[in-house]
């Protein structure tokens, strides 16, 4: 079973970093009035094309594949969730966000493009990911309104009462005092947000039933928050070269997270109950959601 | 003429205020689930709310007019233009950008709110654009096609090819030797591309003709480009306190601009030439362009 899903993540992923390589601007022509500045595509070739688990686009491509749907209609979608996902790290890694220097073991964009070039490859990213959904949906006349509400349901997550609200109050509550309904909002919507908008986009392309999305969406909640709450204990427990990032930097930085207010421990066992409801949630799929039970399986275990 | 143009202007501003102040989430409520924190929609409001001439969104709304399309189904559309275009000045004016203190008479949104969440009041208002399209998109099942074509139109001359693209080529020019091939990819994306964009936009709206769409661009080119000379005219010899923001600034930096190229007065003849052009390219639309006449003679005079 571990094989299969391995076996299939691994197609999924490289069909995702061809589809991002073919989606990105070639680093070359400066001046010509329909060509991206090659600084600029370097730039956001840099952090797009550096690795990463892509877990957004595959889970995706997967819930498009469990109903009945078409990889090849989704994948400029799927793409656009992961230079949505690599915009929000641009940022935020930026000076005047969380200042980091390092990220998947190498230099942070900034560090490499300086701040304003590194402020505009982010803008490009998110504008770019809505250009490739927008010009997919086009080619698709016969499914116009799915396309939309995919792209809305993405929209939505990644935006002000989504991603970007959960990362206004994560800044907002460095070194305040714990507070576990801050914590739930900000990982919710920081982190759970997007990794329930590939379920519920993949859905809407699909035309899935009501049942189908909720369970989709406790999937992909469940999901979400656990897998930050394990990101929070790889900041202290994990290992920055495998990491490819420093470790440390939350209690530094003074954030509020789960191993902060609840102890290693308590940290540990939110984590699992989460992992466990997520699994739960699956249950209408039946074996069909033979890749989702082997996601969350394989990521409740992850080490980086 | 004049002053029918001024007292349409005045309907559509109006009605591009009340759009904004609506689409914008209150300043209110933070942690409830569906809603945007406080914090977040006050730095988003106090950028966008700021006043300003709101001349895309009204270049918009006087084109849908003009080829006979519906004013209220256009307006989201509209309004997201304007969100693009404050986006843009916000992050423009971040320390690594053009690192500005003052914009339309009051400090700069980092000033304010802080480097980190002007970044984000930034991305905010970029993705709030795109939602409020798509949810728009959807209320005109009929239409779907037409408003794709639409909001594509606009992520385009927003995007890496378009906006993006000047914004950065213009930071990586400061203090180079002068180059009119660069200039002029500049203002064409920096600043003519975000006012072709509502001219387009609302033409795609409409199922304009191709001679039609092919004035509309001409007239938007030129617009934009005599547009940013006139601005940087304006940063030589206007009055700062009418403009609202430090005058000066382009040779503070370096910026590679028509006065610094070709001088006061070659700049000056440039944009004479430029407005010109805009004015011929209205002739196919005959009496129906007035607005878009009133604008173009409007704006070649303008002081601030």
């Amino acid at each position: 079973m571990a094989e299969r899903y391995e076996y299939q993540y691994d197609i999924y992923k490289q069909r995702i970093e061809h589809a991002l390589d073919k989606l990105m601007p070639p680093e070359e022509a400066v001046f010509e009035d329909e060509k991206v500045p090659a600084l600029l595509s370097q730039a956001m070739r840099y952090s797009l094309l550096a690795g990463g688990k892509r877990i957004r686009p595959v889970l995706l491509l997967a819930t498009v594949e469990m109903l009945g749907g078409s990889i090849e209609e989704a994948m400029p979608v799927a793409a656009a969730l992961e230079m949505i996902h690599t915009y929000s790290l641009i940022h935020d890694d930026l000076p005047g966000m969380d200042d980091d220097d390092l990220r998947r073991g190498r230099p942070t964009n900034h560090k490499v493009y300086g701040v304003g070039q590194a402020i505009l490859a982010g803008d490009g990213l998110l504008n770019a990911a809505y250009e490739a959904m927008l010009q997919n949906a086009l080619l698709y006349p016969v499914h116009t309104s799915r396309h939309l509400k995919a792209i809305r349901e993405i929209a939505v997550r990644a935006g002000v009462t989504g991603m970007i609200a959960g990362q206004c109050i994560d800044l907002m509550s460095e070194h305040m005092d714990p507070d576990f309904e801050r914590l739930r909002y900000i990982d919710r919507h920081k982190t759970a947000d997007l990794l329930t908008a590939p379920l519920l986009a993949g859905a809407a392309l699909c035309g899935a039933t009501a049942s189908q999305i909720d369970a989709l969406r406790t999937f992909g909640t469940n999901v979400g928050i656990a897998f930050q709450i394990d990101d929070d204990l790889l900041d202290i427990e994990g290992d920055a070269a495998l990491l490819g990032k420093a470790t440390g930097m939350d209690a530094k930085m003074g954030k509020m997270t789960w191993p902060a207010m609840a102890g290693i421990e308590g940290a540990r066992a939110e984590s699992k109950v989460l992992w466990e409801a997520a699994e739960k949630s699956l249950e209408i799929f039946g074996d069909k959601a033979w890749f989702h039970r082997g996601f969350a399986a394989s990521l409740s275990r992850r080490k980086f």
